[in-house]
């Protein structure tokens, strides 16, 4: 029988504090190598894009140049730290992929050059680091070190540990009450952990150019790799990532665990704490983690080393794994220790972790229990299996580098997304990757008002919708805010803007019907954004059509203004600073006829694209069928059942906001620089920083351009992904300005 | 019969221009002497308040150090001219009444000091400007120099004249059209002025110390005054403020007006041409305004320069006056030139000007011709029959004083306010006030809005509701505005924030009752301003009343905060850059019972207080009736039909804003500078330059205080004009932070 901590678990149970159990810090730390198509490993620099690896505290280089490094920070959930290290892979990846490389999907080796010495060692600055890199290589073979792997950080909730002092304390002080709690998860772990490896291990398979290191019982799989029967993963396995001699480190106490490393350290068996390869870390603290803190501080949290990069995830790991580690670490804190001669065998093992967290009730952990017995149970169906089959259909190289193409294509698949914030609006979500891409720490302040605080350690930047932030001024804002004063502003900086009118009533509107019937008309309300409430004549109008349209402008202001419409096609100007950073010309929402669909056929079908959503959280926006859109049909004397002729282009809107169904065209590098000068002069007369400059240009090239309106909140993602034409990496290009190089 | 330019009347009544006539630039300028409240010239510098006199374009000084100028901008109708007038009356009165100072209110001297040199000429920069006035002193004697008056300029309507130019250009050049008009404009005014005289002479009475200059048939009517019979304007008499020797001046075309000047000058009869004391000035421009100028580009406005300080009128001239002065002018338009000896005399004149307005159906004309009509027809209530009879009763000091120190009254009584812009917020009411005490150009861009635009020349400033400024970057404003982020910015700063939990809906809120039920709480949406749906509970309440106020909050926002009710007195800091400006303590609405008056007949009572009004437009705002105010008297064991006892207070509010009826009490110098710290850390971890911190404070002096909230748009208007204590410049101060000195 296995045997359980009755008195923690009544404790836990008496005081309701089971819902504290899935809380806690989790972080994860993920290395890959790269290597070009033909899964060789490169010896390129490490992304310039990256910033400095020793500084960045999301993306580093581990020991060869070529080994990145993936670090969350100390996540609040098991959801939160996978979601990071998700983003990571897909910036990684997709970066990557622009300079003819890939991210390696195993812990073992790819095609490494046969001369060790070739292997690049990362290029640090510290020179001890690159020493100490240097002498790694020398002892273990820079190979060897290219060995890959997930590190699992975590430490219980601060108020389950609180609680829990509270009430079985025996007197300890709190530090040494925490100190032995994690020592003794750590020692079952260590006991316990061939069930880790055997459901976990994703790594049975080595190169042809790894045999040197495992010439023991290997067998022979394809024409270029080989496996040990009964290994699932080779990391962990006597030819893995492990130091010269099996030292046995105590885990009985801080001081002794400390003792124990610091007699190899003297006794020149590893050059510092770091080498010392054991399953387990006893961690002080992220900052300073030192030996010396840990004897100060005591233990803060735990690091699992063991498992192996899992080729069949994008992320090398899946959520289910994360939740059965956390579930097995818990369960590592209930098992009572028993002598290694006592040793329940795994199966056992997960049975009894099974009915643990039965009698608990705690859905979670059963279900984490239940995955991971089922995968025990069929161990024909473990990741090591799977993959010396996949290995032997493809070859080791081929298998793991299909399996990477194909992550990647996930990756930018959904690429305009962050995971974990999918919620939130588009523009933060990039601008929110690009700050994690430059290493950037990002807090969400308020995730319905997409608020977020961006830090690099000296600096503080508050940030609201991707583009409200400290550069600009809050008059600048106000000014653009209202449409007459904009207008004002515009025409003192001698830039053409369309000739207008205001009103504060229909009648007032009314009254001057004659005076704007000849003409083509915009009617909109003084203050909105997104093209809401604003109507385009064009052709010849009603009265009737002419009261509803400023009946609509009414409902979103007290004032609507009645323009001339300036004939030409209209451009979004993206202002940054001194520059134009995106023109995109925006076709109002339009569908082509196929010559049997109606119009709502057609605007069903274009709306399937995945591209298209609501609420901006899409880069491009579903076709509405709406009254606006009703009403500018009417116009044409057509109607949503109206069949348009095969390749007939169909507007539903005159105007062509991306927010009403509008299509995005990137034109950045057609359009002429003058064009490019009155945007940078529009927004400058506003004396704003960042700036949605809208420009009506008749004829592009003979300098008819007048600016209809300037945008203080413009959206970025319609920029980084148009409908048509090149990406711009806006979020960069801000995070730039906040933080100035 | 008076002759009227029939060609001209049938163009303008074909082409209905008649609306037009009452358009143009109209533009004042008023001196008054500064005097002590004995009614003798003070000899002190012009307030440095004031700036510099040379380039301040409102407030200058004339002849005399002690002859203070008010210059109105070129205004777009009568009103706005006579109300920036009024403005600057105002405000100088005011100012002079710190350093015991008055405007005297004739246009003829006060006590003067015998020796005429002792008389202060003005301390101009320029040397030449004060060459200038010691040769004028020298030439006129410096006492006859310190005689005032209004001078009125104006400009037809630029489309009025274009439209007439179509019609009637017998082939001139528009600038020959424009001249030619003008001068003959001029040349009635000049044929005719008598009648203005007789209308508007407001100086028939001269001091005992002037009797050098008036020795002809004075007759005393005195001790110290002197008249001359049926003389109403002494500045207009010959002893008045006129050149040596009378100059014929032609006026039948700009060379020949400017030649015969150029000769005066020539001749050394003048120095320079601004010494020609004519009735009329042909004018060129503000700007460069020379007789070369003048030759080049013609007539750009009249100056009518006969008008006297009107004793009986704050402002020295009526908007009456104002109305007749335009009517005239028009009418020496439409009047045919006869020569001099078929001169009309003024009665014919003035029946002839109403028939021509009621042919016209101009109503302002009629009425103005009326007005001027019956004041001719009554010649016992002429104005300067009026002055006499007063000087007899008081003497010629005194009837003016007396008129000087109501009209002071007059402007404190309404100092709060800006004429003319009544409508718009107090707030920037008082900023436009102070703005114009700088002497900076104000634009009203967006009057609903309380949108303005300041500029001193070289920089310009954009400006909404007082306190949205440049200074503060948006991301600032934005923080402000989320009461969540600001409690998390402030907690960072190491700030004492109430604590508190946040709900998005009646249910979430609803579960916590009984978290909350034993505390004393405050219950409000998460953004919004002034007190709206704030609830606070600190004695027991029922379930009912919490969701009530839950459901109150909700209606503001989707997201409610409960915090805990921070005990003590609420204190608004109001931090503008580096420093608190001002501390107003705020008590809730409250009555004091009589002992026999209801709840509600107190409010009513204390609600007639003129300083109470609605919309933020007063200093203070009128105690509401709604059902916060039931509910809390409810939580009282009150109704507002309560009788309270004599001396009883009963608060109606458990907020203390002045928006929702609260008392406002300045302490800015009794609360000690730890707390001053306080605000402005807080303003500063929001990154705010204007800021309005609410601060609890438990006990003064024991350093027990929470910050509850950051306003990003305080008002001004409560610490300018608190209820009790001393009154701030706080709108000089944000001036000063706009336009760094």
């Amino acid at each position: 029988m296995i045997q359980i901590e009755e008195g923690l678990l009544a404790t836990i149970q008496k005081h309701g504090l089971t819902h504290l159990l899935l809380k806690g810090k989790f972080g994860l730390e993920k290395e890959n190598v790269r290597v070009d198509k033909h899964g060789r490993l490169v010896m390129s620099d490490h992304p310039e894009s990256f910033g400095q690896r020793e500084t960045h505290p999301y993306i580093k280089t581990d020991f060869s140049e070529s080994q990145i490094e993936m670090i969350t920070p100390a996540c609040q959930t098991i959801e939160e730290a996978y979601d990071f290290l998700s983003n990571l892979q897909d910036i990684i990846s997709i970066e990557l992929e622009t300079r003819g490389e890939y991210l390696w999907t195993s812990s073992n080796p790819p095609i490494v050059p046969k001369e060790d010495k070739l292997i690049p060692i990362a290029h640090m600055n510290n020179p001890d680091e690159k020493e100490y890199r240097i002498r790694l290589g020398e002892k273990y073979g820079r190979k060897k070190q290219l060995m890959s792997g997930i590190h699992y950080n975590f430490s219980f909730s601060e108020e389950l540990l609180l609680l829990l002092y509270n009430e079985m304390n025996g007197g300890l002080s709190y530090r040494e009450f925490k100190d032995r709690l994690y020592l003794k998860v750590v020692r079952n772990v260590i006991r316990h952990r061939s069930l880790l490896v055997k459901i976990m291990g994703a790594s049975p398979v080595f190169h042809d150019s790894y045999r040197e290191f495992c010439q023991e019982n290997e067998i022979q799989i394809g024409e270029d790799s080989y496996c040990k029967p009964g290994v699932p993963s080779i990391r962990n396995s006597k030819c893995g990532y492990r130091n010269l001699r099996d030292y046995t480190i105590p885990y009985d106490s801080i001081s002794r665990y400390i003792h124990g490393l610091q007699q190899l350290i003297d006794e020149n068996e590893l050059m510092n704490e770091k080498e010392y390869y054991g399953p387990v870390r006893l961690k002080a603290g992220k900052k300073g983690d030192t030996l010396q803190k840990l004897l100060e501080d005591g233990v803060e949290y735990i690091e699992l080393r063991l498992f192996d990069l899992n080729p069949f995830y994008k992320n090398g790991i899946s959520k289910h794994m994360l939740y059965f580690i956390h579930a097995f670490n818990l369960f590592m804190l209930f098992l009572k220790e028993e002598p290694e001669n006592q040793k329940r065998d795994d199966a056992q093992l997960l049975l009894g972790m099974k009915r643990l967290y039965e009698d608990m009730e705690l859905a979670w952990a059963m279900k984490a229990a239940d995955w991971a017995l089922s995968r025990y149970q069929n161990s024909e169906e473990s990741y090591a299996e799977q993959i010396i089959r996949a290995v032997k259909e493809d070859s080791y190289i081929m298998f793991h580098m299909k399996q990477s193409l194909a992550f990647l294509q996930e990756s930018k698949t959904t690429s305009y997304q962050l995971s974990g914030y999918e919620d939130m609006e588009l523009s933060t979500q990039i601008l929110m990757k690009e700050a994690i891409t430059k290493g950037l720490n990002i807090e969400v302040l308020d995730r319905g008002e997409n608020f977020i605080c961006l830090s690099d350690g000296q600096h503080t930047e508050y940030v609201k919708q991707a583009t409200k932030t400290s550069l600009d001024s809050y008059s600048t804002v106000l000014i653009m805010e209202n449409k007459l004063v904009t207008k004002e502003v515009l025409k003192r900086a001698g830039i053409r803007v369309p000739k207008g009118y205001s009103y504060e009533s229909i009648e007032g509107a009314m009254k001057d019907y004659l005076k704007h019937s000849g003409s083509r008309i915009v009617i909109k309300p003084k203050n909105t954004n997104f093209g809401i409430g604003i109507t385009i004549f064009t052709e010849t109008y009603t009265t009737e059509d002419y009261r509803r349209a400023c009946e609509i402008a009414f409902q979103h202001d007290q004032m609507i203004l009645i323009e001339e419409f300036v004939h030409g096609m209209e451009y979004r100007f993206l202002v940054l600073g001194n520059e134009v950073a995106g023109i995109l010309r925006r076709v109002p929402a339009n569908v082509t006829g196929d010559g049997y669909s109606t119009i709502k056929e057609l605007i069903e079908r274009k709306n399937e694209d995945p591209l298209r959503g609501q609420g901006h959280r899409t880069p491009l926006e579903k076709i509405q069928t709406g009254e606006m859109e009703a009403m500018f049909l009417h116009q044409q004397e057509r109607d949503f059942s109206t069949v348009p002729a095969e390749g007939e282009i169909i507007f539903l809107r005159e105007n062509s906001n991306i927010s009403t169904g509008g299509d995005s065209i990137d034109q950045t590098d057609e359009i002429p620089d003058s064009y490019k000068e009155i945007a940078i002069q529009a927004a400058q007369a506003a004396g704003a920083v960042i700036c949605g400059v809208d420009m009506i240009i008749g004829d592009v090239g003979n300098g008819d351009a007048a600016v209809i309106e300037l945008n203080f909140n413009p959206a970025i993602h319609i920029h980084c992904y148009p409908y048509k034409g090149k990406s711009r990496r806006i979020g960069q290009k801000i995070l730039d300005l906040l933080f100035k190089q």
